[in-house]
């Protein structure tokens, strides 16, 4: 099969690859239906975080199973399928807790940018649809597997709750789908931090009330004007940023919570700041095992639509150009049809 | 009168001073029945924080209401009253949401190392006992003002429920009177973190199950070896350097909270490590107006008895030597009589 390997900054090749193949007995292997670029995928692509050795890339996935180690016992062949990015055994103290990405035996999915890709841990990773899907439901079951779940969780870190006052840091695709799960949790106000219309039409259709175009400080007086002058009760960060991190923090009110989930890239944060600010902090990688049953349900039954952040569809052989629009900020996110 | 305060490093004066006054209508001054020396004195005392100028030292009290400004109206003159070491309004929205340390009208208490103390704002910070109370009392009922309330908040912030597994990290007052509050909110198991005798002894009555003397590294070790392998629900910071810090956000499960109260000193969290730790942060200083009614009803009840961190009691004459005493480590708090 072919599949996308980075080699390097801005080096992004589809190329011949060995198909996966069953390894260990609690594997699946599974076709892949549809994939898609990650934000996170970009920190390597821009070499901020560097490429050791070529790599296959993507983590986003769902689709049908082809093939089952001997020892999976939940999960049928033919089945429609979505997991995390984080293979996890659902079993050990921190999944029972609902911390499958933190599972004492995880492991991390890679080579989802292809026809084929094998999941480690498939009892536990994988989450059964109802039924094979249509395929107009097809992208937004695969934001489940990453950007959705990691919005989700991001307004379920922030403690969004009917009624709260919510501001996003950060428009990518997992600022947005921030904002569409403070809608469905019951915020009543929702303020997106964004300078780019198409990215602000978005917002406003998944459920955002206000939109903030100032950053760094004039950003956090702008949110503080909107919220009575202490800030929102929520702030969900969806960036990863020094200068994110500390908006978020100083846009949330004394008592209000934090919610992160951009992968920090050389923050450090003040102690007594963050003392004085009085806030709660919660975040780290998604744990999107322990949503995937409520999110498959509500796009099952059409409740929600994240798929509307895949606002370009190419062909899987056209990935590198996939990266260089979501680079370039020109694309939200990149759907990839094998 | 005469009371201490601070010139520069371990140079405390016990010296004449202006008897407080009324200055502004919402002022009461009160005869205060017994102060002592907090941790954080120790801050300035030991040249870390630097001291400007001469300044007036003591944040911790209770005592018999003496003269009221013409806006009180809830506080008579002849109660006994206790209040935060931050005055608060108790009326605005950060008073109301219970994070009256962040009230917007706060002003820090100061001077309570005297005979007579003014409190701004009386209404909102002061709250009096159901009578005045006998003698055996007043230790207890002047832990409230911080470090009771402080080593409740840690608990509180920490997430303790019934049932639960608490690591403290931090064996000074505030740190015992965390575990003590960790007991009295249900906690299954305590495990207090100290190599001095007598303050494991005095957490040992509070309620703690464990001591671990490791620090660091082992310390953390040790915490996971008794948490089966994964940390505690909830830890307890009550230090505020880089090291506790770390030892606390390490030793806690994914998923579980650190309440964090010592006021940090020089501390730069690693953003990465943070989001990987999958920790709940939460802290500031005390809303400790917050607690008050509570636990002046737990005291009056006799439910508690935080006053038995008061192992050295002193003349306020020889508030100097309390200091000392307290920076050699030789009294876990001293008590003053004025």
């Amino acid at each position: 099969m072919q599949g996308a390997v980075l080699y390097g900054p801005r080096d992004v090749r589809f190329e011949e690859r060995d198909d996966p193949k069953i390894i260990k007995p609690t594997d699946a292997v599974i076709r892949i239906a549809a994939a898609c670029v990650c934000g996170s995928d970009l920190w390597p692509y821009r070499g901020i975080q560097p490429t050791a050795q070529p790599t296959p890339m993507g983590h986003e996935y769902c689709g049908t199973v082809q093939e089952l180690g001997s020892a999976v016992k939940s999960i049928k062949r033919g089945q429609f399928v979505i997991g995390s990015f984080f293979a996890s055994d659902n079993t050990c103290l921190n999944c029972q807790i609902g911390y499958q990405s933190s599972c004492q035996h995880r492991e991390l999915v890679g080579g989802a940018q292809a026809p084929l890709l094998r999941v480690s841990l498939a009892d536990g990773t994988l989450v059964a649809t109802p039924d094979v899907p249509s395929e107009e439901l097809v992208p937004s079951l695969l934001t489940l597997s990453d950007v959705m779940g990691t919005g989700w969780f991001a307004a379920d870190a922030a403690n969004v709750k009917p009624g709260s006052t919510v501001a996003v840091v950060g428009d990518g695709a997992v600022g947005l789908l921030g904002v569409l799960s403070a809608k469905q949790m019951g915020a009543e106000r929702i303020i997106a931090m964004s300078r780019h219309r198409s990215r602000q039409k978005l917002a406003c259709d998944f459920g955002a009330t206000d939109i903030v175009t100032e950053r760094g400080d004039e950003g956090v007086a702008r949110i503080k004007e909107l919220t009575n002058g202490i800030g929102a009760d929520s702030v969900l960060e969806c960036v990863g940023t020094q200068e994110s991190m500390m908006q978020a923090i100083s846009s949330t009110r004394p008592g209000g919570h934090v919610g992160y989930v951009g992968v920090p890239h050389r923050v450090e944060l003040d102690g007594e700041k963050l003392f004085f600010s009085h806030v709660h902090l919660h975040g780290g990688p998604a744990p999107v095992r322990r949503f995937l049953p409520e999110l498959v349900d509500l796009v099952w039954k059409r409740k929600i639509n994240p798929g509307k952040v895949f606002d370009l569809s190419l062909p899987l052989g056209q990935v590198a150009d996939a990266y260089r629009a979501m680079d370039e900020r020109r694309a939200i996110k990149v759907l990839l049809h094998p």
